[in-house]
């Protein structure tokens, strides 16, 4: 669709990194300074919801989902990840998998709950150097799957 | 776990219907004044995340959910549909499955951001009903699928 952010597949450096991309999906990191770590799985096609899929569509973007969501507790050890797909303002499939800290800076609301706190500098710094890892797991562990 | 409230497998009229319990999960709907029709799968036993269920485990969990978003459009008719497992202060799976309605007190936002607007009254109350519709629907899904 025209109108769709999530249509134009492309990704400006200051939104993010395209971590992946197959005929279905891509994968992104999310350029997002309070919860490094954040990545994004989209299907490319303009679908609202997971139930326009078929089954075999499904299972082939959640088994991603949860690749992702493997290689992240691996690299990152966050204290919970969060995966969710809402699509409210944008409404073309793409799940969101974070990265949770105790010390995040919404912890322990949503990704989209007012902040709750500030985390030290040099923790997220950390916490960014480690994201860059993750891109380079990721790419590794979708290789293996395919 | 015993200070986990997921663990404690009941649940209080205020908070909720349970719809439909198997071996391994369990539907509640729950009851939201904002978003009726909202619904919870939880798996029984407790697990943190979705990577540490085996892969069976994972595809039947993600079965359930998508078959309540299929019942929950086909009864519900929302704009959108959110689904979410998050977990942050209960880390034991349980999915968030959520009809949206572009005047729902927290569209276009999440279910978990700050209250936009006010339902219409006679708008909540016809969708109250529907939500009851809902937890038959959602039994004879099951019912098919098992």
């Amino acid at each position: 669709m025209t109108n769709c952010t999530l249509c134009k597949d492309d990704i400006k450096p200051e939104e993010g990194q395209l971590i992946w991309r197959g005929d279905d999906c891509r994968i992104i990191l999310v350029n997002d300074l309070d919860l490094p770590g954040f990545c994004r799985v989209i299907w490319n096609r303009h679908v609202p919801e997971m139930t326009d899929l078929t089954g075999g569509e499904r299972e082939h973007l959640m088994t991603l989902v949860f690749a992702v969501e493997k290689v992240m507790r691996h690299v990152m050890h966050p204290d919970k990840i969060n995966v969710a797909s809402l699509g409210n303002m944008v409404p073309h499939i793409h799940w969101h998998v974070i990265p949770r800290f105790k010390d995040d800076a919404f912890f322990p609301g949503t990704a989209w709950s007012n902040k709750t706190q500030e985390t030290p500098v040099p923790v997220l710094a950390m916490r960014q150097q480690k994201s860059a890892e993750l891109v380079d797991a990721i790419k590794a562990e979708i290789a293996f799957l395919a």
